[in-house]
């Protein structure tokens, strides 16, 4: 009989049926009934799921697992009423063997990747690649270092701090090698609020026009944060780089992360970029605050504000000032958008320029998609970014399907035109009548005045990057 | 009678009927003859106009009027077979009392405007707007002066280029005055090709949506020449202004042109554009190598790479830095994007930004709307540009409305990435069935992977500006 059939309940006897995690874990819908863990105890929180005053949403994340993870990102959990409503719902204790890891295996490279939050969308285990769910992206304007989207290529290096050393190198420059503790001591620490965004973010909705290869995001590959470390502009003239360079040059980057052959990953971006004091790239050390998660790039990574995500290497190994793009495959045969006639017996990729800064984007992160939401009033919430340092200044939103718009509220402080590097959060609040079905539209704008393509069709490519057509989510309004 | 019917001509007599330069004007067409005059003697080209090499539509351009002006653009006619072949065509003489002026009326404002080439279409007689033909415009990479887009908001200054004075000022400056001798001799000529383009190209694309306010440009409200100058940030380094400034600060410009007030066209650029040695923003009297045409601002005007045609400030006055943005009109209560909802009753213009940078776009300039093209080879030309010196990366092209797509052929050198400020044109040629009707539409993508929008009506503003949706053209294929 399924563990399952235990489930009932002594209330102050103070015994409890004993489950495994995985017996948890098959609670996950108010069918099956809404189980959750915090600590040992086991709690079926179906009947107040409705009830969850942060939205019974947000209470979903968690089912079937451990509440902690989402408590530790919601302070306001962590009050004792808050544990005298659960004990209300207890049904079990986790069984006394639970909680020791499952010992590693020593053939699998992805063994010693680090343990993630559980309320992440995994699109890929190995290499592990995973976003956010999108009502938890658009809650906060710094994206908790756990909920940042993940977008590994490889297995995560496991970095000794103390010994790491980066390398800084090529023509012009005296080749230095520089220890974590020398980064931090003597370049002055920089901090930057940036919005990073993987190429692919929105690609499902390019694969439902045709297949395209790639990982399967949906709206959560971008997180913003303030990140800090020494800026490369400082590194590279210690290193006795010039400011200005005649020609074309490049500086590349590779990471300590490699593939079976030994070829690590990278990518790079223009010298003036790289040099430029406005630019604010970064050799990041910090995430939010906090030493740089191992998913993030442990100890030291690149973040290149409003370029796409692939050209800030992570676990970086090595910077090299060249009169050539990296000749990582990820800088010259991907993250490169194409015509939509292109397909993969036809594409050229040295035909494109490799992606650096991105067009436009918006979403919208609540409601989601099929939602049913009360008549009244509807609020509509998301983001909206812009590449280059390009601001949002305006975003407009539709409830039917772009026929007629109204203006978000853009939240926070308005940006340094040119340096608008993290996004902008946005919400529109609108009367709704019961019983309509809304298509939801946003599109944004930014300080250059480019604005979203209407739909996806004419911007699909091979690879499904660029996504950035105007966000549709249709809903019901229930009576 | 009609002077027109006395046109029968008595070849070899050397015995002509005269006419007067209205009386030519009125055969513009197949159906009332095509006639032009060269010199003092008329031609009946009606049965050439299908003969002309360098194609019909070329020369209706000149229907009505004088060869001259054409010629002159096209030294291709400037030969003695030319004349030969033309003189088949005569059919008269000029009168003797054409010619002489008329004369100008004190009363008008405008009377002291300069002559104007014949083929500009006129959008604005007074203030004078006018724009070239989109078949000529995509023909050259520099736009020849005389076709050159003029946008004009008041009558064009008369300047004694011996007396005039440039004044730079502001806090943080010593306050100068320059002769044109001293811009010419204390500062290098820089030379700088770029796109010019107007807020208002393409506008009437918009008012098919819903009527805007605005003159009815078409396509060729944009323009690409080759301007020469003292860099603006060389002048302002030597009126004392520093290179960086902490803070918001702007750079002011005035025109010498005028309201019946006294108020001059004004407008201004973010101080950071002004001062950067990569934004080459210039104060020209250089246009294609010649003398500033008076239309164009004689004897100096700005020009500020990337940016719409509006912060470049013709008849050039005043340069003054300033905490605040241009108090002009033009600068604070025009030239801004709203969303379509936003009406005359509604639209608050501090809300939105002043354009600076424009967004990606292009356009067809060959074939023309409605036109009827031969069966075989289509070959269909245009024009691409990004605003902020971000170059044309493809352009897409469509002769089913946007179904399938084929990529365009860029003509012309790849600019430097980042500072490429003059328009791309580009070509494709493409296999068309006799009786097809074709709708042609093109779209352009830019380094930072911006695209321009589907569809106009999203984009639709009060004031029809920044109308970059793809460009759409129907043709007809004959049999």
């Amino acid at each position: 009989a399924p563990s399952g059939e235990r489930g009932s309940s002594w209330p102050g006897t103070g015994c409890y049926p004993r489950y495994t995690r995985e017996e948890v874990g098959r609670h996950r819908s108010p069918r099956d009934r809404v189980w959750v863990t915090h600590g040992t105890e086991v709690f079926d929180v179906t009947d107040f799921v409705e009830l969850h005053p942060g939205g019974a949403e947000k209470l979903m994340l968690a089912a079937g697992g451990a509440l902690e993870p989402f408590w530790a990102l919601y302070a306001v959990h962590n009050q004792p009423h808050v544990l005298e409503l659960l004990r209300e719902y207890k049904v079990g204790e986790l069984s006394p063997e639970e909680g020791a890891p499952a010992p590693a295996d020593s053939q699998d490279p992805f063994a010693g990747d680090p343990p993630r939050h559980p309320g992440l969308r995994v699109n890929s285990q190995k290499p592990f690649n995973a976003e956010p769910p999108a009502e938890l992206l658009g809650e906060r304007f710094l994206t908790p270092n756990e909920l940042f989207f993940t977008r590994n290529h490889l297995p995560v290096p496991a970095v000794d701090p103390g010994t790491y050393r980066l390398r800084v190198e090529g023509p012009g420059g005296r080749g230095v090698s520089l220890s974590l503790a020398e980064l931090r001591s003597r370049f002055p620490k920089h901090e930057v609020t940036a919005t990073l965004q993987c190429a692919g973010n929105r690609r499902t909705e390019m694969s439902r026009v045709r297949p395209v290869k790639g990982l399967a995001w949906d709206i959560g590959a971008i997180g913003t944060a303030r990140w800090g470390g020494a800026r490369l502009r400082d590194v590279l003239l210690a290193a006795g780089f010039e400011p200005e360079r005649e020609g074309e040059w490049h500086v590349c980057f590779e990471g300590l992360d490699a593939d079976a052959g030994g070829a690590p990953y990278g990518a790079s971006i223009p010298y003036g970029r790289a040099v430029s004091p406005a630019a604010e790239v970064l050799l990041a050390y910090e995430m939010n605050g906090q030493e740089l998660p191992r998913d993030h790039g442990f100890p030291l990574r690149v973040v290149v504000p409003g370029v796409v995500g692939a050209r800030s290497v992570k676990w970086l190994a090595r910077v090299a000032v060249s009169p050539a793009e990296s000749p990582s495959h990820w800088q010259r045969n991907d993250y490169k958008g194409f015509s939509p006639c292109v397909d993969w017996d036809t594409v050229d990729f040295s035909a494109a320029p490799a992606i650096q800064e991105l067009p436009v984007q918006s979403a919208i992160t609540q409601p989601r998609p099929g939602a049913a939401v009360p008549a009244g009033e509807l609020t509509v919430k998301g983001y909206a970014w812009s590449g280059g340092g390009r601001e949002v200044v305006r975003v407009d939103v539709s409830l039917d399907g772009g026929r007629t718009w109204r203006v978000a509220r853009l939240l926070g402080e308005r940006p340094v035109p040119g340096r608008a590097w993290a996004w902008a959060l946005w919400e529109v609040t609108a009367p709704v009548a019961a019983g309509a079905e809304l298509e939801i539209v946003c599109k944004a704008v930014d300080g250059s005045y480019n604005v979203q393509p209407d739909s996806v069709a004419p911007i699909w490519n091979l690879r499904g990057v660029l996504s950035n057509a105007w966000h549709r989510v249709r809903v019901t309004v229930t009576r």
